[in-house]
């Protein structure tokens, strides 16, 4: 510890490389995973960017990455088109020589061996490695990558695939950062920790109301919110290198504690848990089958509850009832119930839970009917409306209705997390 | 036109401020948008980056920027809290005072009425602006932006709120980028066009086989493939300064339509069209109405169809059967064949789609029963085997068996793609 106060901590930056990443519509998701992991060693990241599959741009990201950040983590650009060309950046930039190694071909061509092929003309080019620099496995696809040291700087050179990056980076590149780490005395021991927390319900100012004073002046631990259909995101996150690990650790443990209490029921989830496994857990805790009726969500609570591995032990059916005649067949909603009140109603919402609970005869049925927008709206009954159900036999079904803003797809699914957020209150005792 | 020998075109890059982007889980998606908008009127973005709330990290971000782009559009950091402060770094960056000006605070002010809401302390910040640089309005929210020259690079500020940054975009700084190309002569007039096509059956070897010698050398298109569980995206790029906005459109359109008749019908839609519009216009045209039955996707087939605006025209119903029971008791499959086949079996699938559709009492019927894992493989019936059934009526249903591989996530994704891409196929007559 005692190096932290004469030598500044490492910082990293990543560089995310393709033309498809620069104006393609794909956004460089694998920056996210690495401040993860890199934070976990106590390694800030404080720039990203994102350059095309251009070689001169590569070089000019390097030297400016290399002026202000210890770690570089480049990803993209070694598969074997012409278009990536990160390996002759690289060489370029750090004016080393490119060579065709050969720990990198026998990997590669053990890879492809495994597929039933050999490697051809285009693949030989991801054997070329800048001289000096270590080759980074590649555990699940041909592509190895590279690290070298270059103006005290680690550049890491990883390919862009998503499962390829994150293995390598936990297989080859943690390691060999932590072992720099015992080595250089400048990477802190104190990981960067980052506590999230999940709301639903609440407005981000009326989070941020609550939330006030929570973090007393001079405590290093920033606190972020984040909006989305979805809810509002707390986060707590610890300045690596500032303290002993079991300093941050008691102080984190305080201050999300007291998260915890503020935010009361409007919690619904933490870390890296989601609405759908938690209703999940529950569910499957107290031995409870569920079938859910959507009208306006057209399919999306079935969808996200599905997602959940080992969901078929809780989720029995789903009925998507788009039509007026659907919901009186599929349910048994009266169709002179619809004509009556409308078919986005609190009484048909609450007919659709109890028919789809009866129907499929399980403990619990849950509904929603809305109007999703953009067309169908009226002065009553605006676009946004949407009534959520829930039946559990007792007869005595809940009903909630919502006004949502936003466009179609929003409304869509913030009826489903409100849907979803109804059924965890009722299985919490609090709805 | 002349002057485009002499000075090169201006490039742009995009800077994205805030912590939540940095290592939030939020992707920079506001960077995506300003790209495209920034083509149309021939400027290429070169550089991407992202920087955390800190004055000094955005300074070094923007002295970066001059250094190698003309045009700087900054977006994020222009929030009340303390956290915000873009326009302090700017300033700061720049060598520029910060002062309140009148025509931020009056628009922010009146934005505020309309709301019934007077600004408070902290939002009174955001009336400060550099001295030298022009106010850019919002007609969406309170944080106006600005604008100012600086080292011959044009830096913009907008707020990081994709619908605030977007109108800003459209309504103050496209003008004013178009006026500075008729003062400066450096703004090239030629669009960067961009061409998007959609396939879904062809891996991306597959897709680049069948493009091979597509673009002759020298003409300045750039071919871009991107693959996806929903397919693989080709793009064709012009480069915008090379040529007359004639000769790129004429040029993009050969191309455009050798890219057709090589993919045929393994490509489903262009431009930013998706699957479930394209099945939908064809339903539509032909006055059918459609009813799914989903087993592994959970409902996903459900909820894409209706993303699309006015599916109600050609969507009646989904089943999500997720039990055997349910398939039985939902869709008339019998619970022997099930037995003998097994839930995941070609006979199930056609059963499925059969029963949805005679239920239903409508036109077609489409299903789908998988392994979606990671449990409930088999060594006969492994995760990722999916089967998809479509029922006309006619007698014979239509079934599909695929292997996919993936998570669970990415199964359920390339399943609920394969049932609408036979759909697709059946409804062009080409299943």
């Amino acid at each position: 510890m005692s190096n932290a106060s004469t030598t500044p901590p490492f910082t990293a930056e990543t560089i995310g490389i393709g033309t498809e990443l620069l104006i393609g519509g794909r956004s460089d998701s694998n920056s996210l995973f690495l401040a993860d992991e890199l934070g976990k060693l106590g390694i800030a990241v404080r720039f990203k960017s994102v350059v095309g599959d251009e070689r001169q741009d590569i070089v000019t990201a390097i030297h400016t990455a290399v002026k202000r950040s210890q770690v570089i983590v480049m990803t993209g650009g070694l598969g074997p088109t012409v278009d990536d060309c990160t390996r002759e950046a690289v060489a370029y930039a750090t004016g080393h020589r490119l060579g065709r190694r050969k720990e990198a071909l026998e990997g590669m061509t053990a890879r492809l061996a495994q597929w039933g092929r050999t490697p051809n003309t285009a693949q030989l080019r991801q054997a070329m490695i800048p001289s000096g620099a270590t080759v980074l496995k590649n555990p699940v696809g041909s592509a190895p990558g590279f690290c070298l040291t270059w103006k005290k700087a680690v550049i890491i050179s990883l390919p862009g695939v998503p499962r390829e990056m994150e293995e390598m980076m936990r297989q080859e590149v943690l390691p060999l950062l932590r072992a720099a780490s015992d080595s250089s005395g400048r990477l802190p021991r104190t990981p960067i920790v980052r506590q999230l927390f999940h709301t639903f319900g609440l407005a981000e100012a009326d989070v941020d109301a609550k939330l006030k004073g929570l973090i007393p002046k001079g405590v290093p631990v920033d606190l972020g919110l984040l909006a989305s259909p979805m809810g509002v995101q707390v986060s707590l996150t610890t300045k690596g290198s500032q303290s002993a690990p079991e300093q941050n650790r008691d102080l984190l443990q305080k201050l999300a504690n007291d998260v915890r209490s503020r935010l009361s029921d409007w919690l619904f989830a933490e870390g890296h848990d989601t609405m759908e496994a938690v209703v999940g857990r529950e569910l499957a805790k107290r031995g409870l089958m569920l079938a859910v009726a959507e009208s306006c969500t057209g399919g999306l609570i079935g969808h996200r509850l599905t997602e959940v591995a080992g969901s078929s032990a809780y989720v029995d059916r789903g009925a998507v009832c788009y039509s007026d005649r659907a919901k009186t067949e599929m349910l048994g909603v009266p169709a002179e119930l619809i004509a009556q009140q409308g078919a986005v109603s609190k009484e048909v919402a609450a007919a659709m839970a109890c028919g789809i609970r009866e129907r499929a005869n399980v403990s619990v049925g849950l509904s929603v009917t809305g109007i999703a927008g953009p067309g169908g709206g009226t002065e009553t009954k605006p676009v946004g409306l949407v009534y959520i159900g829930l039946d559990d036999g007792t007869g005595q079904p809940i009903t909630r209705e919502f006004r949502f803003h936003g466009d179609r797809h929003v409304i869509k699914q913030r009826s489903s997390q409100a849907a979803l957020d109804l059924l965890r209150r009722w299985l919490l005792d609090k709805a």
